[in-house]
């Protein structure tokens, strides 16, 4: 947000807070929708409907769609019902059934009630498609034209629907059965002399998508295929609505969001609110659980250090080395999985690819465990005797380092391995790689790692006995 | 990508592998020249040239802007330089610049002075933007109309560039200054008296951003806004070009890629190509800096622990929960920085509210804290005697229990603000905050999670001295 956006905002805050009406009309006349939302979300819960009241309900339908869900329902019962069907009546149907989604069940029967009788029936017909589904986010007011018609004709059919339809950026061409059959662009009927047939100038649409389909998929094909617009079908090839550029670019950005906290170990829906105005018990709630099934997990690695106590007392010096060694599985196997669960999301990569992430990947493995363990090597050789440490008799640091340098390259070949291989794996059993990956390799990788440090020190050093 | 899509793509694949002209030619014949990019991307360097021949330059020239940086130049040379000129005069000139900045810059004139004079200076106006600003993205092939025309004059004025013109969804309309004065939708034209001045249907254009500022803002805008267009200005407020919905998708998905990537320490741009096309060595370049720099500063945990040999040694049993307590920090940080960078990306956060965070995460922070401290103080107090684990003279389990949850808590609460507050502060002294958080910190929090550790349990225990 640009610094004078958030001045402007902030004033309005202020001006709400001090309950100034005149200031917060003026303030607010020449924004948009999506920052009245924000100051509508930002504002302190008892003075949202003195917000709502000076925007009116004209102006408030338009600044619904951008709310959070969780605030969506309250914001409507601040007006009266003539009110709220004049609100649900003017917003595209995608908006509307967006809206009566995320209000509970024993009101949206009754916003339903409020419409006319064919925006009751679509409205129910969109419910019917799951949220999360390329139908479920279509919206349905589009141009769409017989491929029989002329342009003369096209366009006085269009004209009736010229102010409800949400997009004329393509006008779709469809036979009697209402199947879809391609695509003219408004241009071409402006440019064209008018007796023209539509079946000459239209362009074989290509790709479209299910309805049952999931939302994201929708949004990586419009986002493939550089589209502004891609159709919804039904398995008979009917044409249903379309999916358009803006709502991908919400999808996608969910997904990132969603892909990012996964990998972090949060659960849950991401909220849709901002992150100050989520709630503490939310965020707490969305944290907690990784947080304890982690710590106990990692009670295993304090299991493999306790197993080693001799070897440890033995050669304190080993200790320090070990968080490196333990650390450098966790950093590998994490640049390993967030590259392959990445490209996954991407659609560059899918389990039957495997064999070729393996081998890349273990040659990454190879060479990234061969730099860190010379690196490191040397300086377990040369660092510890420059410091003073003192080795138990029949042994030298040159073993110290080598046997340093053989367990990080162990270390980190398999980490890099395993971050790569699991998220796939995950993928191959139908789980989500995102949530799995990141916490599984941590632990599994922590372990791992001790055992190979130990395992390695005690074979290539000579222990007292 | 779907099952049916990368079954016609291996098809392609073989049928070029066995240089069968005619099968490729049926096979690409009906495909989107994102998916012919992918083919070209994923065919071995040495069948590249057979399978550019067979597309031939015309259509080829719509495949260029999908492909990798790393290939244009190598694919555009694969053509005469008459068929070059071809190629590149027929491009929108977005994708032309796009594709310039791409080769070398003692070919780039070379190419440059294959086009015509008019789109020869264009292009150089365009190559002087930056590659990552609005002004090095835009389109300038737009509809754009003056105030005192009528709605004839301007479907005249327009019908003259109809082809060229890479977008109608908005036509803008300007002064004799060429300065922006609003938009009007083709449809505004289509469907109103052709006398109508535009004076009386143009819309005020809302939001516009400057041809200097970041690539990256203007999508967020475009994001924030549902935008299909966003115009692009100089700062006399003259209309340039316009930047358009699918780039903003490209954009976001970069930018959501580099973040995730800087999160797990993976240094440098973000590849072009897929993972599998990616060469080794530039997986390896970005992984290994990372690597080595935070490798060495995991040896500082090392030494805490050295530091701490007689009480370790002493009670042997702190190591079963050491890992736990370390890791528990990470866990809590990452999710702490995930959240607040996240949220910084997406607008809704700045330096500015430091302390609203800060405060925020001090309360989850002892939240979380106290509920691990609770589970794992609990495993601390009865597990080992369960296990036949014993503790030196003068101490019970109850007091290593504490021992264990009090060190838990305070590691909890500290990463927790920790993980919040650095990215904050990154951001205030204008470094990137995804690039520094993570490994910082790792860092920080496993050295100082060793000194709670120990130094509360020796404060807490008895140690035989």
């Amino acid at each position: 947000m640009s610094e004078e956006l958030a001045g402007v905002l902030e004033r309005i805050e202020n001006a709400i807070e001090s309950r100034d009406d005149a200031k917060v009309r003026e303030l607010t006349e020449n924004l948009h929708y999506a920052d009245l939302a924000q100051v509508y979300e930002d504002a302190a819960p008892e003075n949202r409907e003195f917000f709502a009241e000076i925007l009116g309900s004209d102006k408030f339908s338009e600044v619904l769609p951008d709310l959070p869900d969780t605030l969506v329902e309250d914001a409507l019962e601040q007006f009266e019902p003539a009110e709220q069907r004049e609100m649900l009546d003017s917003l595209p149907d995608d908006d509307r059934v967006d809206i009566l989604q995320d209000v509970s069940e024993s009101k949206r029967q009754d916003f339903i009630d409020l419409l006319d009788e064919e925006k009751r029936n679509s409205t129910r017909t969109l419910l019917r498609y799951g949220e999360d589904t390329a139908g479920g986010r279509m919206t349905t007011q589009i141009g769409k034209i017989r491929a029989n018609m002329t342009i003369k004709d096209a366009i006085d059919f269009l004209r009736d629907d010229v102010e409800s339809t949400e997009t004329m950026a393509r006008i779709f061409v469809v036979d009697a059965q209402d199947r879809l059959l391609g695509k003219v662009r408004l241009r071409d009927l402006a440019f064209n002399p008018w007796d023209t047939p539509i079946r000459d100038i239209l362009t074989d649409e290509e790709p479209s998508i299910l309805a049952s389909a999931d939302q994201e998929e929708a949004a990586k094909m419009l986002a493939r295929y550089d589209m502004v617009l891609l159709p919804v079908v039904d398995e008979a090839n009917r044409l249903l609505g379309v999916i358009t550029a803006d709502d991908a670019i919400e999808i996608l950005e969910e997904e990132s969001t969603e892909d990012m906290e996964k990998a972090a170990g949060i659960a849950g829906e991401t909220s849709e609110e901002t992150y100050l105005n989520t709630a503490l018990i939310t965020h707490f709630k969305r944290r907690a659980g990784w947080l304890v099934i982690l710590a106990l997990l990692a009670i295993l690695s304090g299991f493999v250090m306790m197993h080693f106590e001799q070897t440890l007392t033995d050669i304190f010096l080993l200790s320090l080395f070990l968080p490196m060694v333990v650390a450098a599985g966790g950093n590998t196997g994490g640049q390993a999985s967030t590259m392959v669960i990445r490209a996954m999301a991407l659609g560059e990569l899918d389990p039957s690819d495997t064999a070729r992430v393996a081998w890349k990947e273990s040659r990454l493995g190879l060479c990234l465990g061969g730099l860190l363990a010379l690196v490191i090597g040397l300086v377990a050789i040369f660092a510890p005797p420059a410091f003073g440490a003192t080795l138990p008799d029949g042994n030298n640091f040159t073993q110290f380092g080598l046997a340093v340098a053989i367990a990080l390259a162990v270390q980190v070949t398999t980490s890099t391995l395993i971050g790569a291989l699991l998220p796939i794996g995950a993928r191959a059993v139908k789980m989500d790689p995102a949530v799995i990956a990141a916490p599984a390799i941590t632990t599994i990788v922590d372990v791992i790692g001790m055992v190979i440090y130990f395992t390695v020190a005690a074979s290539i050093l000579n222990l007292p006995s």
